[in-house]
């Protein structure tokens, strides 16, 4: 072997197979791994997706480990002539496929346990290249591979994540080599009703590219994600540039921030109930369950959300929640005054602290000039003394994008809503409100 | 211009940004290229995907240009500092950033249309490379951009799939150059209720590799899809044989198939109680809603989906539906009675043709040793004369994985009983489905 092995600073993924290539198949794994390999300190830099062709295959597999100090591969290690991720390694290394018996005698056990013959295709899994270790794999048949192409670390690993995951703590891990002068942090905060824009624009320099510690930030559906990380030498000062970095990000953020981590919005939602001992419904047209779908995401959710109503019809939100046929033929179900009905009628029919209604226009049918597609309410009552309503608070809101988009939109928003009642936080417009301008506006 | 551009035998696709080396986001965008390509006849040799670092995604932009005929890039064109397509396109290209007046222009107007003023900082969305062209994003702030690296076509498109979508089918479609020695045909066939070695028994061996067309199935949480693909010469010959294909696969999956093309089996569920004038009503426990947002994402099931019952707690199954307390006492909410009970409940407040029910433990916590995690209870219940249920189908199922994947599975089979139900189809075991062989299991 070479002498004093460098450490594992950058790392390359690469997974394997036709399924991706065609667009058959959503790969998980690079996602899984680069989150694994960055909360180790390791810094992943370019993830690839090969199909089942063995001179793409070696090709890439000699790149990719010419620049990196570990690779991580996934696929190509099942019994079919599609899977080339043996020979690819040993053409890679210069290396001659061998058959390893205890790889074999695992093999006919594993069948033979589940009181099965080993169908003789399965035998190519036991082969490796000379010089590569096989790495046991406890949940499947195809054992992993270890080898060094140049001077990189070069893990393949089943393609299957059930398989790959446990494989990937049990042997890559513990063979890690973290860089000694070098430390990896980072930290995400996630912030809800402020566009990707307005944060940038609070955050301001503290985005300068040239920092250490790095801001960067994700838009995804609402939520708005702040990635902060430190990459320099080890040692105190690295954890005080990066708390330094992280109470200036939450000071311009303010109280949108709902989670650092990874939390969602529902689970900060959801926790926060439970903390003030609040029960929670949800009366729902246009997002049809979605609303309920994400509280009750979160395990436990049960401690804090009663359920809630999809009243898709005009006529279940008479019938179901008590909405008075005055509000539908004056002001309409997509309004101020239905949707605080429609919270109301929930929040009296289950008994819960805090209902929320979502009633709108999803599209891409059903606009008109004075309620385009995308126009939502949102309302959310909260019990006060006696089972009245204290307080309610009502906004409009138009969505851009179609008819999932507006969905997610809506949902978010009423998840941003409810956590601010739930939290009694200061008032601010979340994205996409607008004034209601309608006549019925009312307060 | 050079002469003659040849034809766009092969792609690359590269997606950009931190979000996806740090795996904090999971890239859904090279999938779905990856399979409007192959459907367009275009064969896809690589994915990749780099941080948001300059060089690295100037070195990759260059690489791939050099070895495929198209390019197809996502991310990195938001407003922020670490969005950094417009100026590694420029590098790539040996070229300088220049403002579009037209771009900025459209970027004011955007804004003002929502009434709200631009950011300055989003001015650099109205940059590109000098020879570069411009393609507008009518669903977001970010314009595309278009240029030639090398020989190679490259779009460089939005990260966010709704502004991405739209984009590629109006300005790469249109662009393709196909091959004229080569046709590609791809079909796809979808079914519910197999689980994929049921169907790849099924299919034998019009699975072999050698095969042209080829056929290849992915499963999906419960909905395996198989593609039949065909490349080859162009004519008459090539249709007849996939046809034969077509047929022989549809006779082999017999009435699991939902579906031929894009359609979701939510979808399939719908327009067949629009054809047969059905109503739909749904009673949900341990899916919070799923069921019913499923359902309400198919535009126009208002036609057929009337609303439902998100009853999470007993409270709320015995108040909103009226199931016996008996029922909850005896049996449990996890139960073919209750589930029955809330189904009925559900039909008869709402007066729908058909309703479904949903209860189980979905996890992590919950489950006992009669009734581990994943159990789930699905019941379809169809009206008869007088509004008296005519029949009612109650079955016990067995999930595997996490909460998410118990509560996706149950949504899954919930709209598989449904189209069973609507389309009368004949009985058939759906995967995951257990005897119910605990003491209160009744007709």
């Amino acid at each position: 072997m070479s002498p004093a092995p460098r450490p594992h600073r950058a790392a390359a993924i690469l997974s394997v197979g036709d399924e991706f290539t065609l667009g058959q198949k959503l790969d998980t794994n690079a996602q899984w791994l680069s989150r694994r390999l960055t909360d180790l300190g390791v810094r992943v830099r370019e993830h690839v997706t090969v199909g089942d062709d063995e001179d793409e295959h070696v090709r890439t597999l000699t790149r990719l480990a010419s620049s990196a100090d570990l690779l991580i591969s996934t696929g190509g290690l099942g019994p079919t002539l599609d899977d080339l991720t043996r020979s690819a390694l040993a053409r890679a290394t210069h290396d001659d496929l061998i058959e390893d018996a205890d790889a074999l005698a695992e093999l006919r056990r594993w069948y033979a346990s589940r009181r099965r013959v080993m169908p003789e295709v399965n035998r190519v899994q036991a082969l490796r290249p000379r010089r590569a270790s096989m790495l046991a794999n406890p949940a499947g048949t195809a054992p992993g591979l270890r080898a060094l192409v140049g001077a990189a670390d070069v893990f393949c690993l089943p393609g299957p994540p059930r398989e790959m995951m446990p494989m990937f703590e049990s042997f890559v891990v513990p063979a890690l080599r973290a860089d000694p002068d070098r430390l990896v942090l980072t930290r995400v905060i996630s912030a809800v009703g402020l566009g990707e824009s307005a944060v940038v624009e609070r955050l301001g320099e503290l985005m300068r590219r040239d920092r250490n510690p790095l801001v960067g930030t994700t838009a995804s559906g609402g939520v708005v994600a702040c990635r902060v990380r430190y990459e320099g030498p080890p040692g105190p000062g690295a954890h005080r540039d990066l708390d330094d970095i992280l109470a200036r990000v939450r000071t311009a953020l303010g109280p949108a921030i709902f989670s650092e981590g990874d939390e969602s919005l529902a689970s900060s939602v959801i926790q926060g109930a439970i903390a003030r001992r609040l029960t929670i419904t949800c009366a729902e047209s246009c997002t049809g369950g979605g609303l309920g779908h994400a509280l009750t995401a979160v395990a436990g959710s049960s401690a804090a959300f009663l359920g809630g109503f999809i009243t898709y019809s005009n006529d279940l939100k008479q019938a179901l929640l008590g909405v008075p046929p005055d509000i539908l033929l004056d002001h309409g179900a997509v309004s101020a005054p239905c949707a605080r009905a429609m919270a109301e009628g929930a929040r009296i029919r289950t008994g819960a602290d805090l209902a929320v209604a979502i009633t709108g226009i999803a599209g891409p049918g059903g606009g008109s000039d004075r309620k385009p597609v995308g126009t939502v309410f949102v309302s959310v009552t909260l019990s006060g003394t006696h089972g009245a309503a204290c307080r309610a608070d009502t906004r409009r809101f138009l969505f851009a994008g179609d008819r999932a988009s507006v969905r997610q939109w809506a949902v978010l928003t009423a998840l941003a809503m409810l956590r601010r009642a739930v939290e009694n936080l200061p008032d601010a417009p979340l994205v996409g409100e607008v004034p209601d301008d309608s006549p019925e506006a009312g307060p």
